[in-house]
């Protein structure tokens, strides 16, 4: 049995479930406090970051890009890559996209300030940061849209990394209620799309103590 | 022949350029400004970022590590990534570490404060951020030193993008002078061994306009 080190709201971690999941990889999940910076959890990570993922037989993953191409070298069913060089490139020039520019711009702003400043206990929210998080979040769902008009999934027509990805963001956002799907159609389609799926059941389960998430979180007709 | 968008202090530019050279494929380099968001640009890359690669068949390929694996898996010698897949989960796991914290902790504080702020007209540097990157700087040379003492090279007995990663960023904040390398011989050695390489001549020779590197940056015996 695999154990996943994570945290309830990080998108980092939330990818790595749907990619176990999509591939039918059993797990049990262990939540890591990491601004406690337990000494044998550094030993498993020196970066002192989950995602941290222990195999079957014993090896220690630690980042999240790297866990999930791992899994998709030793688990190849279903490709979560693409099926071509050129393919994968796609993939995971948006894996980056929603990594690093969504995350920037958007994750760390909203999830950032109401959420992870409050349990780790480091300072008030940033009212300023949440407005640009609020601000920036559309033009994020309409790439989403106008990726998903054109394709039928982000990166292709299979279902990639790359929605694992940008879902496992929105997926934190939405539990904030912090999602203006309403101007955003396309988005919002391929969202219920990846929302309805058995992979996504167990992200919709979550329940941070004390931070209950409003009922459109987990209803599949949001 | 290939065309590489990029800007002269970028790690991500630095990556690339290390990476098509050690795979002895040529190319040339264009500066992009970024600031300025080209219409013709971001129609190559949406998210306005370099590297940008466009392949001798026109393909656009964006993100230095989409790039990346792109490249070795069209150009497979020498493998740049690992044997195995354990290998190549241990190469990843430190090119997040170099990208993420890394670039974060040290990169983002000197060459973005120093560098970045004054060619791209966005305010001053600030003096504490830049306190902070040399405060940190001394816990990354360590740990190349702790990796370094006990394999070849950082990622294990092969040069990986691991290497060149960490070497992309440190070249950048070596230009500004402001590696303290003599408290660190493992990471010395490590670099001066990754320095003498052929592809880093490239690198060495870079001299931003108006702001040329100190006399060690290119020295090889520094």
């Amino acid at each position: 049995m695999r154990t996943l080190y994570h945290l309830w709201l990080s998108p980092a971690c939330r990818k790595v479930r749907l990619v176990l999941a999509e591939k039918h990889l059993a797990f049990t999940l262990e939540v890591e406090p990491v601004w406690q910076r337990r000494r044998a959890f550094l030993a498993l990570n020196p970066a002192g970051e989950v995602p941290v993922l222990i195999e079957p037989d014993e090896r220690v993953l630690a980042d999240a890009t790297a866990i999930a191409e791992y899994l998709d070298e030793v688990a190849p069913e279903p490709n979560l890559l693409g099926a071509t060089p050129e393919a994968r490139a796609e993939t995971r020039r948006l894996v980056a996209w929603f990594d690093r520019k969504f995350d920037a711009e958007v994750t760390a702003n909203l999830v950032g300030e109401k959420i992870v400043k409050r349990l780790s206990g480091v300072g008030q929210p940033d009212s300023g940061a949440i407005r640009a998080g609020q601000a920036n979040i559309h033009t994020h769902l309409d790439y989403i849209g106008y990726l998903a008009d054109r394709r039928l999934w982000l990166a292709g027509n299979c279902l990639t990394l790359a929605d694992l990805t940008a879902a496992a963001h929105l997926s934190c956002v939405d539990y904030l209620g912090s999602v203006p799907w309403e101007g955003h159609p396309g988005a919002k389609e391929w969202y219920a799309r990846i929302k309805s799926r058995p992979s996504f059941r167990s992200l919709l389960a979550d329940s941070v103590p004390g931070m209950p998430p409003p009922p459109a979180y987990a209803d599949l007709d949001f």
